[in-house]
């Protein structure tokens, strides 16, 4: 099956859309790098932008704000997560059993979590309802499809909510950061959780 | 086993303290029924006093703050749930089947939450981490050797934290509210969580 792009490509010959796409790019790499070396609360436009090599009115003017730059980091990884889930091959895209890809689905958004935790621990405490955000919908419409096809006994909506509820940001990073628990166990955590959901040995 | 009295009862002939404690009941019992009624958001310390009778005066002198006044009335509900827990009769009681107390406590702390939602939400949200409030350390502990006690074979740290995660106020609350799942769904849904986790049928 063919992917079809998700972002528009710039046409041929279209310097400036190029220019653009690349600071972008080189935007959100600097970004990332930063947060994972400091902090999301200890990094500022200015320094994004420096460590892009970049001037700070293009950061504004790709980005909007601070928050803007958090968010398209943040849209990025769930379009990874998603677009792999839609094109990408078994375990997580589409072929394979439904337990094999839940469990490679809540691995995709537990590495997720672990990369961007600051960022999206930040999103969640910052709204009241963390689960009207559009990416959250998704996933949880996913895993309810998923423990569904997987021959769930249960109450589908209940689970739902615990599964999700075992991804979310602040528990996950908490247990990362606090609890000392390493990813790797919190990924064979969620592999035993869907088995145990599933009565499977 | 005799229970020993958690709070200091006031001594005979102190008419003062007896008063001083009747009052506290009163806005507490009023502060309850006011959130209940109307979310926490819309109860204000004037109205909590004169609901219960009292003048302002004295719910700023027993409390403090309206943060102060929230605060005990989440400890009240905590130190209710344990004492049933250290004296109270089985299931929730000691004497019973550890996977029956674990059970029992889940039911009880989300009779809690279903109480306090509102409260505990903006708690939970309003601190960078919620896992360092002492009532929460105090739950996971018993989540957890509850869990070893009832000889589960899996990762304890981990699945203290999916337990834990799935009673998270956040959470709970978002399944009575906005997914609509009754008080009886989400008590059940706790049951079949410790079932599957246990591996009992």
């Amino acid at each position: 099956m063919p992917s079809p792009p998700i972002v528009p490509l710039a046409g041929p010959g279209s310097s400036e859309r190029r220019d653009a796409v690349r600071n972008r790019e080189l935007l959100l790499a600097a970004a990332e790098r930063l947060i994972a070396e400091r902090g999301v609360d200890a990094v500022s436009m200015d320094e994004v932008a420096s460590a892009a090599g970049v001037g700070k009115g293009t950061v504004f003017r790709r980005f909007g704000s601070r928050a803007g730059l958090l968010q398209a980091l943040l849209d990025r990884s769930e379009t990874e997560v998603q677009r792999t889930f839609m094109f990408g091959p078994p375990p997580l895209g589409p072929g394979g059993p439904p337990r094999d890809r839940l469990v490679a689905y809540g691995h995709a958004r537990l590495r997720l979590v672990a990369r961007h935790g600051d960022v999206l621990v930040g999103a969640e405490q910052a709204t009241r309802d963390p689960f009207a955000v559009p990416a959250w919908r998704v996933s949880a419409t996913l895993v309810r499809s998923l423990l569904a096809e997987a021959g769930f006994d249960g109450d589908l909506d209940v689970w739902t909510g615990i599964l999700m509820s075992a991804m979310s940001p602040l528990w996950t990073t908490h247990q990362l950061r606090d609890v000392g628990v390493s990813f790797d166990r919190l990924a064979d955590g969620w592999t035993d959780l869907v088995h145990r959901a599933l009565r499977l040995p």
